[in-house]
């Protein structure tokens, strides 16, 4: 077969499997991936590169479906590709296939999981950054969008940075189908509402009819071809091309076809073509970052007052000059969080991305698909703005280490909406995150030098303001695990905080002491998971009376975390939360911990009263 | 004064005492005052129509400082205004004062909380649709936008919306001064970058010297006579203008000024012009929406099939059929969360904001400023998409009630990105919230007509797939309450579920009766605020043996809300919590549910357990 004949029948059996595996469960999203059949026919067939053998090549080339729905498409390709049966196929959407409603990396050639709108491209600009100034292998990344998701605010983030960095390497396809799930996009086809859109932006925009083979193939050379911008394919497309009970209409959107077998033999039956995908033809190494070797994290005197923002800066410079994987991101805070201690060092490997926080986040999934390890930072407030990049970084299987600074009502004047009061919530609500919390600038160091390696979301909060080092450099702070700051055989009460709470329950501890009150002091610096052996035994220890205080609102924070280690337990524990209950305004420092009742007076108090009220009752 | 020097001088009365209450507690933002003050200047003496002494007034403009850290120059603004006094204006960011860091509506005169960036336009366009679709009244909204800021995704939503819904009536002003936090922004004094990617998105668009005040006055002229489309002002400014020691320098952002007094000096002194700002001259009363009269919920057969997604539209219909000031919105998914139902019979009254949750909460909010009773619906999964916007809204003091549907594994085939498994989590974790989690269609229909008065963010979480009816239509459910399902003096151990777990808990009490075990079940349909009460009467009854199950993750939700209720009690109670643990993937609802461990079989295995393993022990 000549190329545009056997694009065209590979379009059409793209088509007719998607259509397949729809039948299997009557679900998934056959017509959104018929209209976007012959554009992948024709990535698949001649531009794209990839060894489906070895999906680890750094060479290869990366194909991101950001119209997650339309993975009937992506594994009809994976099929004609011949990495996946047609026996296979028809696992679609079945409890335990790897064939999803939507693609996660479950399949080992998805690098990215997909299927909330918008995300997709921003992910692509990440692992165009990776190709680009880290890995340094000139690899493509192909993006493949629906019109609808381009209403989203994440993927206009994506446009600006991927002309910032002048991705060449990035090429977007939209597959304007005109029909979103509930009816008519904004735009419908008007192709130049989205290409003059992108070149303002500052990308190279090409128009084409999206079902016109040999435009599509012309359309993939010149994206290869064009250098210093990025290029958008902005294809006309008609939703559930090829069969005439569904073509360009409204109401099938999700649905698969009501007549599958007539829509196969109207679309030419089934086809059983395989693709011959080209291999790499690039060649050469990931480039490897030059490290000045062994690390020497930060130390930091005892009573020294450091905030732990200093230290993690710090910190992570230091874990820098060691290895050469460690990258650093961050949105337009880095005098704030202290990320420009690593850019300062290390500018090579580090990424400003503007106050563009899901842009960031998703930049960080996007190079950590690469293998590297990157660190992205901003307030500890500012992650909500991301809060569902990092819920599908979760389901990505993504390796990233977030940064949230200046958390609490203790950063002070600014006021409520630069405070983190739900962060350790959304955090601790992510499948398989780990939060950390320190409360000590040597703490700090040690457990951001354990984040590298950790997998999953990982997620540091750290302080604004200056706290006194309370731990000795080097001493050991495993994740999972909780530190007894001060103990006795005489405690009657637990005093747990982590971060400037522990330095209140401190002062509180010392208070308490001069009334003849023995409190242990808890420092719970890993939120997540939660030291539930610490804590049992504390409670064992101290007759169940425990003080939680959190610079935090009461839900879904340390106080819950500690709830929830005693929630099956034979031990009985009284648990008085101390945590910030009402809107909070600003303040010193000091004047706000006293309002929001969880400074060391209110915590003293808290104690005193559970004491008086419980010792001498049974346990 | 002619104008033009009125306006100047003005101008430097706004920088000074910009300076002079940044030099208070030294802190805040008074460079980025400097920049905007011709600006704001010229708005004020000229172009605002607002009537200080009655901000409810519904024909006052409305101003929002999306730079929300240039509160200096709005307070300066007031002052000017004779609004406040210059001692009050010298509490600014003390403990207790209403001129917080960032404007909050503490203070009357402003409608929304900003410091959040890229928000203060998003909020904007739901006060201009306000006025333009529902009030139908020509008052204007002005919008100060930083350049920084245009770097947030949500930004670009708000072009797009306002030009698709030729929002004439809102003006935005972006102060281009070149610097943002720690540098140089990604375009600097570009302004045509600005210009260029506001007319692609359908905007008229000005540049101007930002401190010129004919310039400015010409500016706001053409933007009040542009008619169709929505105008932004382009003004180039510099940050810290006036005041050589900062003027166009990086490095004193969000700093006081070094040498106040002598930066006064350089100003000009100090000054108390002020200004009678003009009063609407527009006439007319807001609009009123025709109704049918009384309050007619739908009701639903005990023992019927249906989905709680349904009975939220069907019931919110009703109670738009009979309240002219309840609005509805919906993120291009009205066909799944059935707000379509609303939107069929309200077309007037309902706002499709396409795929942008960001702009859809922000226009929620900007919708209630004007006391419209906003209804937001999408996936609960992606109202993570909006959680900056979510938790700002709690500072803005918005009373806004959001549907999330499609919770949980339940939802089947689709798959996790789907999945609402964070969403009671991260909406506990607000300011204020209530969180209601209904189990059947006719409490769904009483807790939507509980939600339309209810104040601050309220969130209904509903269930994709049809459940069984169990409750007669008109019962009551109060919010904060929780409901005993079935009891007997026998209990030996409680089921707590709710939605879909509820269903399945009733099951498990069922298979568990046929063993002769006795368990009370309790539908936790409030899961904030959570009925301590009757948990802790639960627990008394079931010799404190309690089995929760969720269908989310085991953070934040049901869950540790039940453990939240028994911190501090008395009661010992031991929780058994059955929660989603693993990633789940794609299946039917009952395969997930049985995987995730939360279906009946898995309640009455711990129920079974539970009570083997503590009945005759000490309790």
């Amino acid at each position: 077969m000549e190329s545009p004949e056997l694009w065209r029948e590979l379009g059409q059996q793209l088509r007719v499997d998607s259509v397949r595996a729809a039948a299997v469960t009557s679900s998934g999203h056959p017509t959104s991936s018929m209209s976007g059949a012959d554009l992948m026919a024709v990535l698949l067939a001649n531009h794209l590169h990839y060894d489906f053998a070895n999906p680890e090549d750094p060479r290869n080339d990366h194909l991101v479906f950001s119209k997650g729905h339309a993975s009937p498409l992506l594994y009809a390709m994976y099929k004609a590709a011949g990495a996946i049966t047609d026996e296979e196929l028809f696992t679609f959407r079945k409890f335990g296939s790897r064939l999803e409603g939507h693609p996660t990396p479950v399949i080992p050639w998805v690098d990215v999981a997909t299927g909330s709108l918008g995300q997709g491209l921003p992910y692509g600009v990440g692992i165009a950054l990776a190709g680009k100034r880290l890995d340094r292998l000139p690899y493509r990344t192909w993006v493949l969008c629906g019109d609808s998701e381009i209403a989203e605010g994440s993927v206009w983030e994506a446009f600006e940075h991927a002309a910032y960095e002048k991705l060449d390497n990035l090429t977007a396809i939209i597959d304007v189908n005109r029909l979103g799930q509930r009816g008519e996009t904004m735009h419908g086809w008007d192709l130049g509402s989205y290409t003059k859109r992108a070149e303002a932006f500052g990308w190279h925009a090409i128009e084409i009819d999206g079902h016109d083979v040999e435009a599509i193939d012309r359309a993939f050379t010149e994206a290869a071809d064009t250098t210093g911008v990025p290029t958008v394919i902005v294809a006309k497309t008609i939703k559930g091309k090829g069969v005439q009970a569904v073509e360009n209409k409204d109401g099938f959107h999700g649905k698969a076809l009501p007549e599958a077998e007539q829509a196969i033999e109207e679309l030419g039956g089934i086809r059983n073509i395989a693709v011959e995908v080209a291999k790499p033809e690039i060649s050469g190494e990931p480039h490897v970052f030059e490290t000045s070797g062994s690390l020497e994290l930060p130390s930091y005197e005892l009573g020294a007052e450091v905030a732990t923002r200093k230290a993690y800066g710090e910190a992570l410079k230091a874990i820098g000059d060691a290895r050469g994987d460690v990258i650093a991101l961050d949105g337009e805070v880095s005098n704030s969080t202290y990320a420009e201690i690593f850019r300062d060092a290390h500018p090579d490997r580090y990424f400003e991305m503007f106050i563009a926080e899901q842009q960031m986040v998703a930049a960080a999934v996007g190079i950590q698909v690469r293998k590297w390890k990157p660190f992205a930072s901003t307030f500890a407030a500012f992650f909500t703005r991301a809060y569902d990049f990092i819920r599908m970084a979760a389901i990505s299987r993504a390796n990233i280490k977030l940064c949230g600074s200046h958390a609490g009502v203790s950063i002070g004047e600014d006021g409520p909406s630069q405070m983190g009061l739900e962060d350790l919530a959304a955090l601790r609500a992510v499948h398989g995150s780990t939060v950390l919390y320190p409360s000590d600038a040597n703490q700090t160091a040690k457990l951001v030098e354990a984040m590298v390696d950790l997998d999953g979301i990982v997620f540091l909060r750290t302080t604004r303001g200056e706290t006194p080092v309370i731990y000795e450099a080097g001493e050991s702070f495993p994740v999972g695990g909780a530190r007894v700051v001060r103990s006795s055989d005489e405690d009657e009460v637990a005093l747990i905080g982590a971060g400037i709470t522990l330095h209140e329950a401190l002062k509180a501890a010392d208070s308490l002491a001069g009334e003849g009150v023995s409190a242990r002091v808890i420092d719970l610096y890993s939120v997540k998971p939660v030291d539930v052996k610490t804590l049992r035994a504390t409670a064992e220890a101290t007759g169940g009376r425990l003080v939680v205080a959190e610079d935090h609102w009461p839900e879904g924070g340390l106080g819950e975390a500690v709830l929830s280690a005693f929630a099956a337990a034979d031990e009985s524990v009284k648990v008085v939360h101390l945590a910030v209950r009402e809107m909070p305004g600003s303040g010193k420092p000091a004047e706000l911990l006293a309002a929001a009742g969880i400074d060391a007076e209110h915590i003293a108090t808290a104690a005193r009263q559970l004491v008086a009220s419980t010792v001498g009752a049974a346990n």
